[in-house]
């Protein structure tokens, strides 16, 4: 069975968004600095429909996660752009476009109850209103042998956590400074979980950090 | 002339300390989880007082470090040991012994204007009332070619990067979550510092990152 990964950007004062998130500025002020070296990337580009791009280490650390992963799960916020995007409107479609890059069942943690929606290259939106362990429950199910990818945001990477069900955790700490924003690292339950290192790779805009979750305080 | 560096140990979730630092327990709840790499090693050893100890790629970096310090800036808590153990007597000894590990001048940040003390081994408390700026000249002077070593705590290596004073940071990222106690990166002023991924050294238990600071927004 795949393990359930948790795979994010995080600047090095523990940021995964910068302040104020809109719909303009989904990660928030600054927020896009995180995702910067992982823009021209040939594997990341080819999933967006692209093509060309680096090959470099970075490239191969993408590939090899995107290869791993069969189902994903991500919060309400993820799926709909930001913040305040949801609010107007609870069954507003995603920011992801016609063909998402996920090409993989997604499983959104939401209140909300609504119809699964299918796009276009594979990937579909279940919608999942009975927690955590439940999504968890049916991304490990669609993905088989593969992984579950937590994408995020903060709040749903911490329930996983909290909740004892994470195996793996590969952070790309970004060097930069945010200041402020959506905290990773936070209102976790479970401090006592126990950590190994057992992957460090360097680029000079990014450190890969992997980690395996060892055991449960 | 030498570099003003931050070395320090930092949890995965961004502290250096845990809560409710009090004297027996001065780097607060599970803090000393945060120096356990360090005790056993050769080097550490030896800047203790002690000898044998293990000579491994840890150890490499913090004798690297200690050889290329001069001088060390302080702030008074990390001198006196910890929140609680200043607030009865202004002009408490440090609890760093007869022998401190610094073998160095040492600029202690204070409000409290007090004479020098001067340890065995070479190590000298110098209080410093006029703030970062001139603690920093004057641990530069001590030094001469070698570094400034911003030794913590929070507050002062917060000081420090706030003001744009520092060159270097090297970050010994541990792998634990300590879920709460003091942040090393937070109430910065400048958030627009740029950083530039310098090294990475992993072992099991920690992960060496140094960073140097190549702009200033």
């Amino acid at each position: 069975m795949g393990r359930v990964v948790l795979d994010i950007s995080m600047s090095l004062d523990g940021f995964i968004a910068g302040p104020n998130p809109s719909l303009e500025q989904p990660l928030g002020a600054g927020g896009d600095r995180l995702h910067e070296w992982i823009l021209g990337l040939a594997s990341f580009r080819e999933r967006h429909g692209g093509s060309g791009g680096v090959r470099d280490r970075d490239d191969e650390v993408v590939a090899e996660s995107l290869a791993a992963t069969g189902a994903v799960v991500m919060g309400r916020r993820m799926f709909s752009g930001g913040e305040g995007a949801w609010d107007g409107d609870p069954n507003a479609d995603g920011w992801w476009g016609d063909t998402p890059p996920f090409h993989a069942p997604v499983f959104v943690l939401t209140h909300h109850v609504r119809q699964p929606v299918a796009k276009q290259g594979g990937t579909t939106f279940t919608f999942v209103t009975d927690g955590v362990e439940a999504a968890l429950e049916q991304a490990r199910a669609a993905a088989g042998a593969k992984d579950v990818l937590v994408a995020g945001g903060a709040n749903v990477a911490q329930q996983v956590l909290s909740a004892g069900l994470l195996d793996e955790m590969q952070i790309h700490l970004v060097s930069v400074l945010l200041g402020d924003g959506t905290r990773l690292l936070e209102h976790l339950e479970r401090t006592t979980v126990q950590l190994e290192s057992t992957r460090v790779i360097e680029s000079p805009a990014v450190t890969h950090l992997q980690y395996r979750v060892v055991g449960q305080g």
